[in-house]
């Protein structure tokens, strides 16, 4: 697997084959996959099927705490968990520039399986295509996924109710700041690690124990977009306490070099949850029980209607929380 | 919808939720996509599930017969309908490159909704990713989809028999042709018009009144790749009449003038298929009655044991017909 990725590995004949097989095939070992049909045969239990694809085109492709491949696997994983459901099943379609290195695939490829090891989900149908150079960057990755979700569970900002206490799973902004520290530009040392991972088990165990009201990943946008779309989208005002959100000293320092607010940055690791009041500390504590969420915290409420984000600052201010209207960080997933 | 995409259509925030919500839920029309959440709770029937995913990076986006949008649909309900499934739930994540004319992505969007209605799956859940311009080539798409499979029904290049005929239900090439005809480098006015289209209903015709060993879509590397991952995996020698190979004139044509084999070009709208040799006059008839496949053709069968592709000529040559090696035409589909 020395070389390089060529038009030919695109071209659906022998070279394509080679590649499918001696990267993906090989790397991913599953028994749907070497079958080399053109889709896969799978298996679902009872319960509500859940459905979600995503696309990834971050820039550097490796970075600390993860790389394309692991941020490909866990995104498409957290969008099912955050559903409810559990995750079985991924498809991957790779787009790749013409020049890639074929052992930077291989690592890709190879932290992807790690990734959905760690998940519990299987790679199970797949696709390639090459394009000349200049026409990507480096590679693109899209992952959708199939899972399941226990019958009757329904979460979602309709759900949310005046009362419910806003918690998060652990630090904001990890992911978003390693990237931007990874790219370099900045000549800066801070060692920020991605908080890329999978949370299937995490929300499992929640959702298992505790009646949420409802989830969201704060990947693009941050905690910032999540809770205004579920102020939007369920008339609601909601209240975040700045001084409980836990942020790392490392990102807050990254964004306060950059002008950045780190209630913005995406996070691939964690998940935002609306609990009712009544449960909020049997759900922190489980969370923090938890090794992906021993960091959690509670961070705000839910209140009567309004549909706007304001937060409480440590010195009695209120701002409003809005969604982010320009884009600071492309490629940041 | 006038204007262009901007990487803030990637942020994740406002202009991204205007851009999902007067592009894509708007166009759609999905109570699933509605719900702007991140995944989709799909509905399936009894059978046997079946997923599929396919990245589309043809170029140019728009050409004769078809678009980027249309094929990502058609692509990818033609793998399920090939693995024997009727298609019933897509998702579609989109790569924009920074510039693209929002017209033209509502246009694609359109044109996706079309094909869509016209396969009878619905488009619950998608995503989309922009870049700076020069890191993509204006619009990637990426679909993926799930299906049901009636219980039992096994097909696959292990289901081939010595004695089945292979047919093909019509003319050859045609995208192929059609995409690097609309290129226009070549100054050709050839009105070759791509057979981009949904074979859904006409493989559930198909399977569910013929005892069908195998099926694929002739897409990159056209008949020539199909046929051989066919002989290879079953270890058979497959034979092709050359004569009855269905292809249009203009068709041959390019393929003169540009030194390409049709038996190597992309089809999305056809099948090719190997059934029995006692039910080979009733599967012709029945793809012959339907609308996709008036064009059907018997054009070779399955040998003894060997794993080789022989293409028997006009005039009683016989030659080897390889998988395709080198990349004659990249951005193809």
């Amino acid at each position: 697997m020395n070389g390089r990725v060529t038009l030919a590995h695109g071209s659906g004949g022998l070279a394509t084959a080679r590649l499918v097989r001696e990267v993906f095939v090989e790397t991913f070992a599953d028994p749907e996959l070497d079958r080399l049909e053109d889709q896969a045969r799978i298996v679902l239990p009872e319960g509500q099927p859940v459905f979600t694809t995503d696309a990834f085109v971050v820039d550097p492709v490796f970075f600390p705490g993860g790389d394309i491949g692991r941020l490909a696997v866990c995104g498409t994983v957290n969008d099912l968990a955050v559903g409810g459901a559990r995750p079985l099943y991924l498809g991957c379609a790779f787009i790749l520039e013409e020049g890639l290195a074929l052992a930077d695939l291989r690592r890709i490829a190879e932290s992807m399986k790690r990734a959905a090891d760690e998940a519990g989900v299987r790679l199970v149908t797949g696709d390639t295509k090459v394009v000349p150079r200049g026409a990507a960057d480096r590679v693109f990755i899209t992952t959708s996924g199939v899972g399941v979700a226990p019958p009757g569970l329904d979460l979602g900002a309709h759900r949310l109710r005046p009362g419910d206490r806003i918690l998060v799973s652990g630090p904001l902004g990890d992911h978003g700041a390693a990237v931007v520290d990874a790219r370099g530009e900045l000549g800066l040392e801070h060692d920020i690690v991605s908080d890329c991972q999978p949370l299937a088990d995490l929300v499992e165990a929640l959702v298992s124990q505790v009646p949420v009201h409802a989830l969201r990943d704060p990947t693009r946008g941050g905690l910032a977009a999540v809770l205004n779309e579920w102020a939007q989208a369920s008339g609601l005002d909601l209240t975040v306490e700045e001084a409980a959100v836990p942020v790392r000293n490392a990102v807050r320092g990254l964004c306060e070099l950059l002008g950045l607010d780190p209630l913005y940055l995406a996070c691939e690791g964690r998940v935002v949850a609306a609990v009712p009041s009544a449960a909020a500390d049997a759900a922190l504590a489980l969370l923090r029980r938890h090794p992906r969420g021993r960091e959690a915290a509670r961070i705000g409420e839910v209140n009567g209607a309004g549909g706007t984000v304001v937060l409480e600052t440590p010195f009695g201010g209120r701002r409003l929380l809005d969604l982010p209207v320009g884009e600071p960080l492309p490629r940041i997933c």
